[in-house]
């Protein structure tokens, strides 16, 4: 552990929306399980009375027999959106209410977490797919739904109760993914999400992004998680009270099979050893999150600020690992280095292409402080060539 | 409709996802109507076996008999999407398809086109509500998603058929929003919009927004539209045939009431008028649409990095006027321009506040070409002191 605490300072914080928003809405919480009032306000929306059908034919139930005990651990109002059953809210017209489909729900016995999102107008890029930063988005949506419908959140995005009660939030430290095709406007993708432990006092988080319709698995991503004390700011061991409370839902399944994953240290790149450097970088008041720390996805955008704008044009970007450094608020000046890693032309080095066949292109990156050149984050990205002859 | 070409240059264009992404999606065009064939896939997913439910207690009917005319137009598989019975689509488990609520639907007789949307995560700013950008990505998306559905999309966002034959497109000369109250992360809003005649050769968008779980309008919305040539950029009158397709669909009515309405010209802004200058901005790769143009929703980003920054912090943005003046690539560096609107000590001015009363602030703004200092955008902008009181 004592490394790791030394660490503290090269990790960055999860800036993800902060610890007041869930504040106040706790009043319906129990010892039983706990969800934000205003969605179960919503569920007794305009006429107050809804049934709740299980499975495909089931017997509709009344709301209160599905509260209890799932997956060892007792949740209250949270399975309304979601539970082993795959229930679905109908009211009495037979209409579904929109958050039903809109809001996500649990799987697979309760350890896998599902949620569809249709690829809206302007989260689309040049190309008229889907950004690498939607994708990021979409997984950072699905990641914090998962951990509210668990019944587990406590004032804190993503941190539980018991890490709550003690001043801990999760930080994330890698996140590699893998992109096999890009939607486009108007599909609907469908993201489920899991998450295992990593190592004695790490937590890992995967994702599959499929195409609704075709059922392809067209995105793979794995994320590494260790626990900070928000105060202090030291990294610290699992609680045996948080680790009762994670346990039953961590799922012993890759999103990325181990030889496929890319666990290789990125290196970290120099005024001397940077091929292209774009200074100047200024966090806007809209990168901004509500922690007042840059969100965590906008660095992409930085990052591919010092790739050629050709490359940017005439490749798809099918593989991106970050390690994350150091966080960063909006006063900070950044500059972006991409370098075209040297070892591309051993073969060796091809294992995290995410459509199995040799990237075109392998670059290294590093997003830092334009002051005093201290890291935010490393990445490594890998493009192939678009194929002009696919329908858009 | 001399004048109006004379100002050919100083309209912007339609900044929105361009031209060739339906290109090829038309193989199912009728003379009866006209929807993407990915749509039309989509509903025979999985068993290809779904029944479709009219209202309350309705007789289950064949997708083949609600084609046929409305509006007194004819439509096609369209209808799948909306129509004045606001058919939803339920397969033969009970259980609604994602995409069902996912997209939008037609209501009152298919003059206004509804969409819900759950706002995200990562669509809140520092003071964790949604952001100005956020809610004008909403309407962006309502508005493409109610033309697409109407069956009357050619192989342009936005463009009918009629129009697409004749190389002509929309394009947006003005829009004014007034924010009653901004949503919270996982909130779920229900946006109405229609359009209307504006003028001869002009056409009229309007948008209101509910907070879904109290049906409360929490913002107001109007567009001024007009039709240019896209290849010679000249500004157009509508076709006769044009307006034969979109007449059925005009509704006469007013999301903000005429004496509510901002429809005084903005001053523009100089280097002597203006108190407040920041240059620099520079585009990044990831500003750009599926045309490589700006989208016009990043230039709200830009307008408010003039903005004092206890001003974005301590106020709510409630109403804001954009007059677009020419488009922008990346190349262009842009400068933002701010200053105090004079005559705020004057009441009569305040009759564009939201929230029915005075402003506390008011800006007027310019987003100009940093190089030759041509004119982007103008913009007036209204803000009141954020109630402190208000729950999180």
């Amino acid at each position: 552990m004592a490394s790791m605490a030394a660490r503290t300072n090269s990790i960055a914080t999860l800036r993800l929306p902060g610890d007041v928003l869930m504040a106040g809405k706790n009043e319906t919480a129990t010892k039983l399980g706990f969800y934000p009032s205003r969605r179960v306000a919503m569920i007794t929306r305009k006429n107050g009375n809804f049934s709740v059908r299980a499975g495909a034919g089931g017997t509709p139930r009344s709301v209160e027999t599905i509260n209890g005990k799932i997956n060892g651990v007792h949740v209250g109002e949270a399975t309304l959106f979601g539970n082993k059953n795959s229930i679905e809210l109908i009211n009495d017209d037979g209409d579904s209410l929109p958050h039903s489909s809109l809001h996500g729900k649990f799987v697979e016995e309760r350890f896998v977490y599902r949620q569809t999102f249709v690829i809206r107008s302007y989260e689309i890029g040049p190309d008229k797919t889907a950004t690498m930063e939607t994708l990021m988005n979409l997984l950072q949506e699905t990641a914090l739904n998962h951990v509210t419908s668990s019944g587990l959140a406590g004032n804190g995005f993503g941190a539980t109760r018991e890490m709550s009660i003690r001043k801990l939030i999760w930080v994330v430290t890698r996140i590699h993914i893998q992109v096999q095709r890009y939607n486009s406007w108007g599909d609907v993708v469908e993201i489920d999400t899991w998450v295992d432990a990593a190592g004695k006092n790490g937590m890992r988080r995967d994702w599959i992004i499929r195409d609704y319709q075709t059922q392809e698995i067209i995105t793979r991503a794995t994320s590494t998680w260790v626990i900070m004390n928000r105060e202090t700011r030291r990294l610290s061991k699992i609680p045996d009270q948080v680790r009762q409370e994670v346990l039953p839902f961590y799922l012993n399944r890759f999103a990325i099979a181990k030889e496929k994953n890319d666990s290789e240290k990125i290196d970290k790149l120099t005024d001397d050893t940077a091929e292209r450097i774009t200074s100047g970088l200024a966090p806007r008041w809209s990168d901004m999150d509500a922690n007042q720390h840059v969100n965590n996805v906008k660095y992409i955008g930085w990052i591919l600020e010092s790739v050629p704008i050709n490359v940017l044009g005439d490749y798809d970007l099918t593989s991106m690992t970050l390690e994350y450094r150091r966080e960063c608020r909006q006063s900070n000046l950044l500059e972006s280095l991409t370098s075209t890693t040297s070892s591309l032309a051993d073969d060796s080095n091809c294992k995290n292409n995410s459509i199995n066949r040799r990237p075109d292109l392998e670059y290294t990156h590093l997003l830092r402080m334009q002051a005093d050149k201290a890291e935010i984050v490393r990445a490594r990205t890998e493009w192939n060539t678009k194929q002009k002859d696919k329908l858009h």
